[in-house]
């Protein structure tokens, strides 16, 4: 049960400083710390901080009016985690912006101490982002993993990290439930899940395989690069790469949705839908 | 070939009025204009008006070093179309914010005499939107429209104006290319749909036919609503109904990565890919 609320009367009040200015600066980086904004996102996390799933709230900052709403939310939130409650001009004042979801809470992501890797079932389909820089893009990677029910990511050192404010949102709170890790280059992800009997597929417009056709198998990945630029040479000589048929007026879809329809068409092939 | 370009020296010169602060406010609405952004739109628009395709180009305005750049582009443009060139200083005093891809032009939509509807091929796939309001989303449902083939595009009066600038942006210029027509009520559009031989698929997270399983036929048409409320009651109790399979645990995909997937399935369905 989550602790009385405090009532903040002033936008200068340091006991909600994190959430001041949301859209000018970002707290990621600092302790993977996070902003978590709406009802949904709020009801992920606190599942998550309630089922020690590797989140934590830290603080609740909630329109006054909107708290009677999210009380079956605040009630699976352990009480030392403070509810602070404002009226719309002292909320606003705060945030920097007419936040009419009135919905706010600064989270923690705990790294896990297990492998990632190695904590993967026998029969598992995976996401690998690579210069996956763009923070819709990335939220929107992780909202179709959640949809198509994709295991885990794995995002290279220079993707963004998907804990922004921008990437959370997009991702309607499934970077909270799709397990994942951000780090090294993405050869070294994929030469690690090859190493682990994974299928590596990377996606391309000039991929070899229709996605349609690929063959099924235990273990796969999806590798997919940036819209500009797309995946690397040294990435694409080396694995087996797929296409989506498509127009040949147009360079290529948005790397979210062309990641939406070659999952589905994975998920598919594995018989996972 | 176009003009010789004007050099523009201050960001109040009235000649590029049209341009100024474009982020705060948007030109849509009024007989049609819009502003293009980037050197993709800007090809596309002076495609469409060197082939008379229902654009026209009324006004370029160019970074002074970008003007080399798009040489060839601006040789398709009539020479009654005046060119600017300005600073980057200049450029961003009109504009309202660091341009960094320093192109731009004013164009207008010049409404076609013929009806779209009875223009259609005997084999015809469409997209009907209903509802569709935010921007990045319509102009999503143009970039896959167009990489799919789809025909034309159905916006309901209640959708947003494609021509709104973050939606020309977000389709890459394929308002510019894929026809659609704006106007009454999603039922009436599914109507007249249907009296011309259209099977109708509403999509919707409680479809009955699976997308993968779908009959094909000559002429099919594809109906999406917003992620929130979805379509009308009117609409799903009318028409034959397609869902997306996914994972229990989300609410939907958004509607720009749905549709992406439903129509990748039905051209592929018909053999259209």
């Amino acid at each position: 049960m989550a602790a009385a609320p405090i009532t903040i009367e002033s936008a200068d009040d340091p006991r909600i400083a994190e959430f001041r200015a949301i859209r000018e600066r970002d707290l990621t980086g600092r302790q993977n710390r996070f902003i978590a904004e709406g009802t949904v996102v709020l009801r992920m996390l606190a599942e998550a901080h309630a089922t020690r799933r590797g989140f934590e709230a830290e603080k609740i900052l909630l329109l006054r009016n909107r708290a009677e709403g999210v009380a079956a939310i605040l009630a699976r939130v352990p009480d030392d985690v403070p509810v602070y409650v404002a009226e719309a001009d002292v909320l606003d004042g705060i945030v920097g912006f007419h936040l009419h979801r009135g919905v706010l809470a600064l989270g923690r992501r705990i790294p896990g101490s297990e492998n990632l890797l190695d904590s993967l079932a026998e029969r598992a389909l995976v996401l690998v982002g690579c210069g996956i820089s763009n923070h819709d893009n990335a939220g929107s990677m992780f909202r179709n993993a959640a949809a198509f029910n994709a295991d885990a990511i794995f995002l290279d050192e220079t993707s963004c990290d998907p804990l922004y404010r921008k990437a959370m949102r997009v991702s309607v709170g499934s970077v909270l439930s799709v397990p994942y890790q951000r780090s090294s280059s993405a050869l070294d992800i994929l030469i690690a899940l090859t190493e682990r009997g994974f299928d590596i597929w990377t996606l391309s417009p000039r991929g070899k395989t229709d996605i349609r056709a690929i063959k099924p198998s235990d273990r796969m990945a999806l590798v997919v690069g940036t819209e500009g630029d797309g995946l690397p040479e040294a990435v694409l000589a080396r694995f087996k790469s797929a296409r989506i048929p498509q127009s040949v007026r147009l360079d290529s879809l948005n790397v979210a949705t062309a990641t939406g329809i070659a999952l589905f068409a994975m998920a598919s092939a594995a018989d996972r839908l």
